[in-house]
């Protein structure tokens, strides 16, 4: 049977990735999708773990021929979500997951493409602003920004199968681990397992 | 916020009740949905724990106002599963599981009413088989004929949500505490609190 594929998504700072690292050490079969990258490698990157590296070249034509579900420009680099190794990955019957921002999960979303989209929701718009200030990364005036387009990301929740909150790590890992445990036991997905126990004896 | 109401269903033999006493016995807030009877209680039963021991009058008085989402009568006794306590507990917040024959999943489904339903399944049809014969209450007979009810009644499973194969009463507990925990990270289920987390501070 094909794997799953889940789509998690959150506004900055909301601590996907934290989340998505936890997830796939407290499940190790599930595959966290690689996404693809023309910027270089930095120093103990591994390709094909951390980024699949592609030159500009290899990127725009895979970019040409529909090969990525999502993809984005940021400060003149591509970054895209290929869709060879999610494919293969479903194919040979393991769960994948794509961490991906909220614009990410949306184009993908109007792709059709089939999956559970997973929405991490910081537990109020004052914690995500107190977690933003603790990163050191970002000026006052960037941290208002976010805040303000959190605000915005979050009030398209609608369009998730599921809102996951992250007030506690370990809780919401649990949550995503349920979450992915429960759509496996979803009926269209084990229609061909009860079929067969119904199936009269040869 | 209003509880969840879940139905777990399953051929006779299959297993449901064990598998909801195992459940319980983990999930201390959910609640049992408590079947009423207008047969005796016996030695040791509890009403309001074992069942609601009602008279025959009481009970069919209830029937006429459509205080039960389903009743069966069975060697001249009444048995039914009442609104009333089910609506109290999910109104009060807490989830409720009902356990039930398929028949009886299948007349509430015809009421309309809103749950989430789980169809707990044999592995096959021979392990059913040999859970009957190893029950020693029933004939060769009549297990023959609950092999092939059984079979009738699996091939329902598309108007459940969830399929749990019970093969390992351990992993079938984990796979309907995953649907529960699961169901409560529902989009749908949680937009009271995502709008609180959006909205305007005041």
């Amino acid at each position: 049977m094909n794997g799953h594929f889940f789509i998690l998504s959150a506004p900055s700072g909301a601590g996907k990735t934290t989340v998505c690292e936890a997830l796939l050490k407290e499940l190790p079969d599930l595959r966290r999708a690689v996404t693809s990258t023309t910027r270089p490698a930095r120093p103990g990157e591994v390709n094909g773990v951390d980024y699949f590296f592609l030159s500009r070249e290899e990127f725009q034509e895979k970019l040409k021929v529909g090969r990525f579900l999502e993809h984005a420009v940021i400060y003149d680099n591509y970054y895209g979500s290929g869709r060879d190794y999610i494919e293969e990955e479903l194919d040979a019957g393991r769960d994948v997951i794509l961490v991906v921002d909220v614009q990410g999960a949306q184009s993908i979303q109007e792709t059709g493409v089939r999956a559970i989209y997973i929405f991490l929701l910081p537990p109020s718009l004052d914690v995500l602003k107190a977690r933003l200030v603790d990163r050191k990364t970002d000026s006052p005036e960037v941290i208002m920004k976010r805040s303000a387009q959190a605000r915005e990301e979050i009030s398209r929740y609608k369009s998730y199968d599921y809102c996951v909150i992250n007030d506690d790590l370990t809780v919401a890992v649990a949550d995503i681990k349920s979450i992915i445990r429960a759509e496996k036991c979803r009926v269209d997905y084990l229609s061909r397992i009860v079929e067969d126990i119904i199936a009269p004896a040869i």
